[in-house]
């Protein structure tokens, strides 16, 4: 059982909910069941070692037992080791070192996707990380980020997509012109999602491949990326609503383009 | 100028930030310009006094103006005293203190609504902004909360509505059984939104008058309260994803019940 709080391993654990860490040693961190288990479902071949308290080790047996029988190294630690290794204030007893992946854009744009989410400067961890939760609920195909945009493998993004990180290719670090040329070349329609967009959500033809692409937190989409977009959608509101938040945008549209909102 | 971080004006405003303070004032904080320019626009009778710091009577002079022409008191501060009355970490130089209003339950059902929100047992604050900033932009009539519910005046929650609690009315500390009972007798159909319902939310009539039914984040609605709403619905989403969060379901199914994401 691991109790030193003060060992290289705990401290080198703790190092990764830094971006610089991260991206030195293309590893990150996965904490609490939902995550570790989507992890080890879904990529168990880049965790490299899970740790858990005597208490999760009871009470998530199941997924301790297929994280063993995947090969991935599995350590018992008491709660002061998990916490100090854990970036939250109240770790859930399970916590992973994943191997970073990211796939690129030719490798996104070869598997014919019909339904893209690309974020343009998002910043906001959970909003970043409900996006990817929800492109995954509509059966997007893949999450493309621009570069400048949050780093989806910090912890807050991690927990925000609720494991749905490991079930869809994610690609950063785009350029946003160079991205929207690739879509365009490969058939894929770009809606804008923007509120100051002159085409109202409910007249959009989803039935193609198509892209949505979003804008920063607080000032939207720059004109110049809207204006190469097929079209710049809105979301009807009530006029004394200034705007949706992103994430739920995001959503109302990735659920209309998978028809859960209702038939056409 | 106000200058002294630890006056009793300044201690009382911080107060507010505990709800036992909230309760027995009947007061509230609202922080920032857009939640304080909805108060003035919408609720100035109720605006107590606006703490403005000397960059924000520059910035947002249209807000303090409008808060003067309502007779609003209006106190300059320096950046200080407002981080010293606010519970956020950083400002944005507007914070006014208001008297809380609820409405009643009688007074929803008086006025004939045709879209109301119920939320049983939200905890989170993020989770019941985002849900009454979604019931005001799809245009329902009402956001009501059971007992055990998180205080809706609280700072998170007033942050997360970004001004929507001034556009409609908020009814609190219900009984779930009560209002159940109240809305049925009113015609008005109660669509429980849980992962578990057999009805698809593309297969609901929402022409209806209708309330949409919310549980708590974790353990969702009770069998006992699902089995009281005229029917239980699920948004169609992956099978391997385990739940969209509570925002993002209510705000599907709010912007399906105002047309928003597709033409029926």
């Amino acid at each position: 059982m691991l109790t030193n709080i003060r060992s290289d391993r705990v401290r080198s654990v703790r190092s990764l909910s830094r971006r610089s860490v991260r991206e030195r040693t293309g590893r990150f961190v996965v904490d609490g069941p939902q995550g570790v288990r989507e992890a080890i479902r879904y990529a168990a071949e880049r965790v490299d070692d899970l740790y858990v308290t005597s208490v999760a080790l009871e009470r998530h047996d199941v997924i301790v037992q297929s994280a063993l029988e995947a090969g991935v190294r599995v350590h018992e630690t008491d709660d002061a080791v998990l916490e100090a290794m854990s970036d939250t204030e109240s770790p859930q007893g399970l916590l992973a070192v994943v191997e970073t992946r990211t796939s690129t854009l030719d490798e996104v744009l070869a598997s014919s996707p019909r339904l893209v989410v690309l974020l343009t400067s998002v910043r906001d961890p959970g909003n970043a990380g409900t996006v990817v939760r929800g492109a995954d609920a509509f059966g997007a195909d893949a999450v493309l980020l621009t570069d400048g945009s949050v780093d989806v493998h910090s912890p807050k993004v991690v927990r925000s997509t609720a494991g749905s990180l490991f079930h869809l290719p994610v690609v950063t670090g785009l350029d946003v012109d160079v991205t929207l040329d690739a879509l365009a070349a490969h058939g894929i329609r770009t809606f804008a999602a923007d509120g100051v967009g002159e085409t109202l959500l409910p007249d959009v033809d989803v039935s193609g491949p198509h892209a949505w692409v979003l804008g920063n937190e607080a000032w939207g989409l720059p004109a110049e990326v809207r204006g190469r977009c097929s079209d710049v959608v809105r979301v009807p509101i009530s006029e004394r609503v200034e705007s949706l938040n992103l994430a739920m945008a995001a959503t109302i549209c990735l659920a209309t383009s998978a028809g859960a909102t209702r038939r056409s």
